[in-house]
């Protein structure tokens, strides 16, 4: 019992008052050296000046959650046959409140007084409706290109299959070239941005700093000259995403608004800015080269009212600028875990360094054999041990 | 001065010209070879096998942002006591502008001609609101469940506390069964998704490559046959998620569409297609097993109009699938760091396979004493040295 | 051939049925040992303690698709100059279909029956538009902080041009104070969030099971007592956002609600709860202690109408209290990839741990020179071999 508690205690004095570092050869051959020091120093320099100072490799990375409030300004002044109408924000943006996403009317079909009843359906060419008798019309059919229900009759006049439906049924065979509201390159889009990185409890909007109520007042964004400004003119988000405006206008159009946050909270968080970018939607913009199928952008929508107790609507076509506004954060902040695994893993890429130099070593350098015997002691028959004096000595210690 | 300039410049060339490579020993104990060869084995196995190969642990990865535009088409024809309605997707979309989330109505209870005023509020058995003397009516308070401001009289009639409130009241104690707008099964829903990955700076829409405007006119999703034609029957995409359309007909309910893009950047972007599934949300789907509070899924909207002078309204409390279209991109691609990472986590793991195998070597195999001399060597008083001839030498060549 | 043939069975025997160990020194220096001990268990420490237990190292992380439907519930009763009034969740929320961002009107300045037509512009002496002739109003032109098209007509009664415009222009320099729908403090908010983690596989409801039909019908959400409880008092969202409510009711502000999921799926999936969260936004909140500009919250929207074939709208300019709800999940899951990169990374820093202790060792110790020449072997000129017997007798036997 007591020779096994003394053994215990004795171990446990070896394990704290002993350390074992590995033996190592010195291998005085130049050009093996200098292959290996040349691998090591890139791999050092890898790791310090990447993963380190290019990727931030000691910093742990949180995204933002962000949170976006918009609004329109502007005015629209239009004269259709002698009909003058003022356009403003509560008439042209779909929907109303202030969304991250939203459309701004720039032509319109308009379909006035629409009540539900019978009437010749439109004739369209490309999806060939006609008819010529009441047989192609099949009564209480739907056609998924019809506006309506198929009531069984085929008007003559319009060789058309006649449908119960809101009628007058919609014609946007034409539509409006130029635009209507050609005149919405002018209107200016303001954005209030907030994001919040949980991570490291930092709450930030794109008001930074610099960007005080004066300056709003009358700054205009411009990616060079008022970067910060939050006020964007139409005409210049659709230019900058690859449109023309005379184009989106008429057929419309999708496209993204970039607020791309990258910060780096090691620093000040006056240095946290947002960067806007704005690019094409749905194949339309810049990115893609060949033409691809559904351009434009449309919807439909109904004001409804009464008239001498009959529900009427006004069906609109709107053609617009959706603008979707979609916010990108990503803030880096110094932690010890990313850095000891950085480090970790760097030590471990310079084993690999050593584990190439030795095979030039072992495997390709002329006097290999040399240095094979060199590194490694081989350990076959216990009956070997005599012509180990050295080794015996040790045994000898440790039995003791 | 000198002698310090020249031994920086040894020193200097000691370390470029000399590498350090551990001594190693090698050991003839097959079963402890053998095992530590399997192991190792496993290793490497699992970093190019798991790691590299069906991780792609040698790719960096970004995640997509989306955007989404959606189309409702198709018309439903209801006949309620002779009263024939067509309703289009101007009616029974909502919102209007084609958001990524959004209701199409399958059920309603309508209540016309609502004005401010007074009137009874509605028996409600369940939250037991009904009155028997004005005194159980406190005038100017407001129940949680209530529908107005109560005046503080008891209607004896109803037996309810009369309310100022748009009036009548509505009554949903009966919700339409069948649903009213049953036909919305054939509705069919285009989608339009552009997603963007910014690392790599690639762009991409679900209309890829093989998705022209022929095929979607007359295209329909299957997920077999036509896994990528972005137009849904939505009859299709209820009972994929589990649900019954004559059920959440009635009811409501809400679907996840999950717009799933995994694309490996190392091949063509042609490669880079959409999957698309079906999902049905806050428990009332396939997922759950145990019936959930809170299923179907309503809102109210009000139609305004003046009569006479006086505003008035049609209140509609719609029951409808809600669809919630979600983009969910990942996109990996080469890139050095996560390469030269998982190798150097790696090589770690090749050391922990060494420290297994010391192990066995020097505790659990019979001839443990005999290895551990072979392995490790002993420092314990500098008075040994003598006995080390070779090292004595090592020391008077460096000392030189 | 023969030969070749033996001698890579044999080459493939030796690799089988030997392995390598490197060879170390056991170091008996009490101090250097000590630290080196330290060091090392510090490190073990670390990475059971911090990466493991700690940071969950071990785990795979996936990250939430969510999906929100909102329902609010309240009335407010309004009395202006005797004009009775009622508003129901129809009225007062923006947009009606439970969206998971939305506004709750507070406030609102209201005209009534604008028609397209002349009319002066609003004078607003901050911007200072007055005008003192003709000439100060050029014809069709607009002004960005303007409400119309300028006729070039300067009207001598208001001191401002005349435009062509929505008439009566809007005037909106009086807020009214106190907010006119301040008893919106007790309408309550019901949120139904659905979340997803795809790697996983799993369905998530914000009803969780303690949260029943029952409970929901009576409870209100608060941190300590309902932690659970779906149903929100909007007053309190406001105060726990650091809002006063009758500051935000008057001019409008906008509060995000995080629900936030941190998911530890190697547990039962009963632990994985909902915390909701309430923060001011656009940097009205408590985390930012200088004004900023660009407070409150209000948008515009119409409601439209015919008057004898005249079409007129009622502009609302509302304020309110828009909600966004913001869902982020988190969960993590065991898996053996991030915990083998974690242990192989952790080697890789036991590694730095030697290092550290042989800088010590041969550096910094009185006894370096011999400890040096412990941990190292020189191999300078293959004609030093006849001095080391035992490797001479390895490179025989390797020869054999």
């Amino acid at each position: 019992m007591k020779t096994m508690k003394s053994q215990m205690q004795k171990s446990f004095a070896n394990f704290f008052f002993e350390y074992e570092t590995p033996r190592q050869v010195l291998v005085k051959n130049k050009r093996v050296a200098v292959v290996c020091r040349i691998i090591q120093m890139g791999v050092l320099a890898y790791i310090i000046g990447w993963v380190f100072m290019y990727e931030k490799g000691y910093q742990t990375v949180d995204t933002a959650i962000g949170s976006v409030f918009t609004k329109m300004k502007g005015v629209s002044f239009t004269n259709i046959s002698g009909k003058e109408r003022i356009w403003d924000a509560a008439d042209y943006v779909f929907p109303e409140q202030g969304d991250s996403s939203f459309v701004v009317m720039t032509n319109y079909i308009v379909t006035v007084g629409q009540k539900q009843g019978k009437c010749p359906e439109l004739l369209d060419k490309k999806i060939k409706n006609n008819c010529t008798s009441d047989k192609d019309c099949d009564e209480g059919k739907y056609k998924r290109t019809g506006n309506g229900h198929m009531t069984g009759k085929c008007v003559q006049n319009t060789s058309t299959c006649e449908i119960y439906s809101w009628c007058p049924v919609e014609n946007d065979t034409d539509i409006p070239k130029p635009a209507i509201l050609l005149t919405a390159e002018n209107y200016t889009l303001f954005i209030k941005n907030s994001i919040t990185f949980r991570q490291f409890d930092v709450v930030r909007s794109n008001l930074v700093e610099s960007v005080d109520q004066n300056y709003i007042n009358t700054c205009l964004f411009h990616p060079k000259t008022d970067p910060l400004c939050p006020i964007f003119r139409l005409g210049d988000i659709v230019e900058r995403s690859g449109f023309n405006f005379t184009e989106i206008a008429y057929a419309g159009g999708a496209i993204g608004v970039l607020i791309d946050w990258d910060c780096n909270l090691d620093l000040s968080i006056k240095h946290c800015k947002p960067k806007y970018e704005f690019y094409g939607l749905y194949g339309t913009g810049k990115n893609d080269e060949k033409e691809k199928p559904s351009l434009g952008y449309n919807f439909r929508y109904a004001k409804y009212y009464m008239e001498n107790g009959v529900e009427m609507r006004t069906l609109m076509k709107v053609y617009g600028v959706r603008i979707d506004i979609i916010v990108h954060g990503r803030a880096g902040k110094f932690d010890i875990i990313p850095t000891l695994t950085a480090i970790g893993s760097g030590v471990g890429i310079f084993g690999v360094a050593t584990v190439v130099c030795d095979l030039l070593l072992l495997y390709l350098v002329p006097k290999r054999d040399f240095y094979k015997n060199m590194k490694f002691k081989h350990t076959e028959i216990p009956e070997e041990t005599p012509t180990l004096p050295q080794s015996q000595t040790e045994k000898d210690l440790q039995k003791e």
